[in-house]
């Protein structure tokens, strides 16, 4: 995993719809797209997923589902994220295949430590600084934390949490191989120009 | 599909452990068993399915989950409950295979005449009576929108909403196959007895 990658969230986007976002970042270098829906019937959910798919797949441009596996079998997602509360990752694994990928969030060092003996595609630090999209979190990891991680965990670090143009080059100096935003993307005037500046920096770093 | 099906519900068991709730079910005779979880993450809810899916496998008693097809494979359920917000039935089908049992709630007669080209397992006829164990649902089909259903529709019906001792017989006489409960067992001071008695009084009708 790198480059940008793209967490989105309805409420983030404030009015824009998430396909006209979706569509930009892709026209901008987006890596990644993550599908989060949260309070959303299984039926609504399915039917975002099945039109992000429609709209990922001719850019080559992996989707990857929060939390419902059944989701990304259902439209052939090409992965899952999964939570420390989602479904633990060996029955993820076996329910999605080889191919699949899967990345799994940490919280705690803990967290990290389990996550060694799992063939995991990525880990996402989460949250690196606070932030105001995600209010179930635990404490922030910091440049610091995600700096320990780096040096201890053999897994791609998919950082995520407060991340922008302002800090995303400390970041990268601090180990991780992907930005994960929402806001950054999701919440700007142009979704368009936000991701091509990320990008840039990102290849700059 | 016949016989008492029963659907847990956490908060309707009231304080009893929905195992001992099940495993009292079974002994008394129970059908099936549907695995209802709201506002619980998916490692909380695959748990419980679990746990449920070892209790009833040595007795034979098929397990059905409701909504999560993420969570029916994962255990291996017999099948899942589709309500008319979660998976379309060929999605769910497709993922589930052949063999597993399929259910969707009916709430509309427009739901009814769609299920007519679906090869569902049963029909959920929901609610026949007004329940305080379920809020969101519409307008109940009484007696008579059971019985129309009935004399229409191709599909085996498990009524359920509002069923218990008092009216099973009569819900049997306007065409039910099978009658499912939630309160009636899981907040009966004794679900051993009760399920009993609801059998024999299936059995009877």
């Amino acid at each position: 995993m790198r480059g940008i990658y793209l967490v989105t969230d309805q409420q983030a986007c404030m009015g824009k719809p998430i396909e006209s976002v979706v569509l930009d970042a892709i026209k901008a270098g987006i890596s990644c797209v993550q599908l989060r829906e949260k309070d959303t019937s299984t039926r609504l959910f399915l039917q975002r997923a099945r039109i992000l798919k429609s709209i990922l797949k001719p850019a080559k441009v992996p989707l990857i589902i929060n939390d419902r596996v059944d989701i990304a079998l259902a439209v052939k997602a090409d992965g899952v994220h999964l939570g420390q509360s989602d479904m633990p990752y060996e029955d993820a694994r076996r329910l999605m295949g080889p191919e699949a990928i899967i990345g799994l969030s940490v919280e705690t060092w803990k967290d990290v430590e389990e996550a060694e003996r799992l063939d995991v595609n990525y880990l996402g630090v989460s949250p690196v600084f606070a932030t105001p999209t995600k209010t179930d979190t635990k404490e922030p990891w910091g440049l610091e934390g995600l700096e320990k991680i780096s040096n201890y965990s053999r897994h791609p670090l998919v950082a995520i949490g407060g991340l922008s143009l302002l800090n995303t080059q400390t970041v990268i100096k601090a180990g991780a191989n992907a930005i994960a935003v929402v806001s950054a993307i999701c919440s700007a005037k142009d979704p368009f120009a936000a991701t091509q500046s990320l990008s840039k920096l990102y290849e700059q770093s």
